[in-house]
């Protein structure tokens, strides 16, 4: 028999495990957390402070709790991160398929981020696309930053209530929202049209690339239409997540057109 | 005679030592630095090979350079700063009074900052203010961001570019600008008004306040209007930056009004 080359031995042990956990901490991001039914929780650990902060949130079926002293505070957090003497393990939450998460009714608004890996920015994003009330943030598996504490830090919030999908291959991920109705506009700086022309009604994606590099070839191919947001000058762009806000803003006044 | 009260004495001694000096690092923002000839620059400290790469901008008369091995890299920074190799001690600009930077003619735009103390935040409002061609980005000395490296970053280049004027009471500087002929927008989530009905022709400021405390209550009452940015549903409200770049936006779009 052929031996299983090592891709295949690894695919499979990661099917296994199933999904990574990941770490959430500060007492708002574990709070959502814990008070989020959807979201399956492993073990907390916590100061007797941030219990007591935490209150009624704590009492959660299955939720194993340490309670720790705050000077021997041993959660796998990155150094530097503002614990706040809470840190929860749980794991992604599992939104569902694309097909059903964006379905295409009425004004439905879905964002697409294309390699954009600061947790930073994607937390700053789904917390714009939860105020606009987006339907998804949509991001490849690969080279997109994962559901993460400073993800979370960033979302205030939204990281329970908007969904973050990621999927295999973006431009499949594109071309399926395009046959569901979807009309996909992509950000670039270099575009004849700006947002506020193109924002039409109906089912609408925005796509970012990421800062410097842009969309990649194949992305870009897949959107339907470009556009940039409007400079005064010559001066470089804007950060990500405040143009994910602007073109989200811009589509939300779309029915003034 | 009487002593001096403490505070005058201070005051005399903060005016001797001058403006206190700012460590920027990284290649971009010390590169961007080194070629403003407004900048005044104190020392370079720099690894060989961000020398290379910084190439003709370390020609600068009268700057200070020393060349340090990466592993004994000394400059003051924050641990965990990504400096490449790269850190200048420098002044913070001296960009002059607001009354000319912001002088009033046409469409003149100036965003007023009420203590928004994160500097990642304030560097990227600075990066918007610049792209959408604002006059300024004014903020009190106290509670405000000062000039840091991490400001310097976040901003991209628009802090050598975007005037950062930093005023010892800000209700005062917005009666000063409305003297001049602004309107003054303040962002307010609670307001009646959206930010695209109140955005007027003419010399404009936008107001925005801390996140969670928002604008303070002089500052509001100094506010011309209220105006909100329009959400979609009950989801708390945007990161300040977001925010900023939002209402930046909607300012330019005034014309098509």
């Amino acid at each position: 028999m052929a031996r299983k080359p090592l891709w295949a031995i690894e695919k499979e042990r990661a099917a296994r495990r199933g999904p990574e956990s990941v770490w959430l901490f500060g007492i708002h991001a574990v709070r959502d957390a814990l008070e989020n039914p959807a979201r399956h929780c492993l073990q907390l650990v916590v100061t007797r402070n941030a219990a007591d902060r935490l209150g009624g949130a704590l009492e959660r079926e299955g939720l194993a709790v340490r309670v720790v002293d705050a000077r021997r505070f041993d959660a796998p957090l990155d150094p530097g991160s503002v614990h706040q003497g809470a840190a929860l393990e749980a794991l992604p939450l599992a939104w569902g398929p694309l097909k059903t998460v964006c379905a295409p009714t009425g004004d439905a608004l879905v964002v697409l981020l294309d390699r954009v890996t600061d947790p930073h920015n994607v937390g700053a994003i789904l917390r714009s696309a939860e105020v606009f009330g987006a339907r998804a943030v949509v991001g490849p598996y690969r080279h997109s930053a994962p559901e993460s504490g400073a993800l979370a830090k960033a979302a205030s919030g939204a990281l329970e209530r908007q969904p973050y999908l990621r999927v295999t291959n973006l431009a499949v991920a594109m071309e399926k929202l395009k046959a569901m109705g979807y009309h996909l506009v992509g950000l670039d700086g270099s575009a004849d049209a700006t947002v506020a022309d193109v924002m039409t009604r109906g089912p609408l994606g925005i796509v970012l690339g990421a800062e410097g590099p842009g969309m990649r070839p194949k992305t870009r191919e897949a959107c339907d239409v470009l556009a940039r947001i409007p400079a005064a000058g010559a001066f470089g762009s804007l950060n990500v997540s405040n143009a994910a806000a602007v073109a989200l803003y811009a589509a939300s006044q779309r029915e003034k057109g």
